[in-house]
């Protein structure tokens, strides 16, 4: 018996397929929150997460090597469970999950399945999210997964919406790919608070995308808010555009529009 | 079909019944994080939040009033979803939601279905969480909602563990009620950062309640954590035991135990 089936449980929940890491899933719920206009308990939105990073395999590596775990299956059995709960649309906080490879062939499976469920794309909201808070912009800066900038994830989305994407070169992407990864001090293995060697790394990636021509710089993996605050950045006077964030408004926007905070500057986010 | 006979669903989950408020369950999920030995993303634990608060009516508002609308029925429904999407076990992060005349009933909901999900009581859980930051205390000190005051809920569970518990006097009781309530400075309405009104009254209670022989001090309402840390109080010196945190443990003990992280001493926790 589906939970759809029942008047207690109407289709209007927001899903999230968490656990991608799990701190980016928690992320994301919070996001939601703070995106809502309540103020009262009662008026915060529906919220389903389901958060099984064990048994999800590592994205990246998949991507760069099909014969490792694949990540599809399990990431499609989360998004049944979020569809027979009672979602209406779903979001992954994981930008490397919307690799084409990967994604497609999620999409391909809830259709195959005939399941009512809406999976948004997340390089779809960040690009509603960069015209929020930086209007104008023609050349917007990618801090992301390698797997991300070589499957050219953010540059074909933003390309698609007539802006050009500027991405690391590959002496600072190397130090982006260790802030997230790195056993050690990478946003997946410690991120509160961020060890400050993850910090730097961003901030010298950043400047150096700046330097670049970018006039806007997305946190294109959702570890990146987690140490990198959606705002102008400092040293460059420069916005930057949380995925996390743009995911959670993109969610909100598909579900409950009128509930959508009005978009500060990105100073004031 | 349940989710449950899918091979790639195994019931193994954390439930989290979420919403109550929403800033209090997203918290537990945080706990839950925190208080996991886990260095990858895929040595963290699974987890559903389902958070629906615009169904769940206000649990105070009921158990003042029965003619007011029962939370009980979609709190029962909630449940039946995450025992559909595989978890084990189960939390409430809400204390008033304890009280007996509303606890009781969903737990006799669950079992007159035959449902196999194991719905913890966070009063359990918090008297387990006294013992590792107070060991030896005899004298426990509660901050909670008015509700949760009236229907004894922490002072049952602290006497049954050969406890005495310390409860405000009237007026620094309804300072506390304000505190979690007041529509225009309470914590469910404004709890990032929260209001400095709401942290003194919360000050002044715990206060009183050590002047009054408390040996540690029950954050015994899930949005008090929002506004005091799990740490001892500068003041006077007194532990304080946030029921998130107790409930997070709770949930990690009740599912992967080793997976639990050893408790610190309160002043680091």
């Amino acid at each position: 018996m589906s939970a759809l089936s029942r008047p207690d449980a109407p289709r209007d929940a927001i899903g999230v397929l968490g656990g991608l890491g799990p701190h980016a899933g928690l992320d994301l719920v919070r996001s939601i929150l703070d995106e809502t206009a309540a103020r009262r308990d009662q008026e915060h939105l529906p919220v389903v997460l389901v958060s099984v990073p064990g048994r999800i395999p590592d994205r990246s590596a998949w991507l760069a090597d099909r014969s490792a775990p694949s990540p599809a299956p399990p990431m499609l059995a989360v998004l049944r469970q979020l569809d027979e709960a009672g979602c209406a649309v779903a979001g992954i906080p994981c930008n490397t999950a919307h690799a084409p490879p990967l994604f497609d062939a999620l999409r391909e499976g809830l259709a195959e399945e005939g399941r009512e469920l809406r999976l948004l794309h997340i390089v779809d909201t960040i690009v509603d999210r960069v015209r929020e808070v930086a209007p104008g912009a023609e050349r917007v800066g990618v801090l992301a997964t390698s797997a991300s900038i070589q499957n050219r994830l953010h540059e074909i989305g933003l390309e698609a919406a007539g802006m050009h994407a500027v991405v690391p070169d590959a002496e600072h992407q190397a130090r982006v790919q260790a802030s997230i990864f790195d056993e050690d001090w990478g946003l997946k293995a410690v991120s509160s608070p961020p060890d400050p060697r993850a910090r730097e790394a961003l901030h010298a990636a950043t400047e150096h995308l700046v330097r670049e021509g970018a006039q806007a710089v997305i946190l294109g993996c959702t570890e990146l808010p987690l140490a990198v605050p959606e705002a102008v950045h400092e040293a460059t006077g420069v916005p930057f555009v949380s995925s996390t964030r743009a995911l959670a408004r993109g969610l909100i926007r598909a579900t409950f529009p009128h509930k959508l905070r009005p978009s500060p500057s990105a100073s004031g986010a």
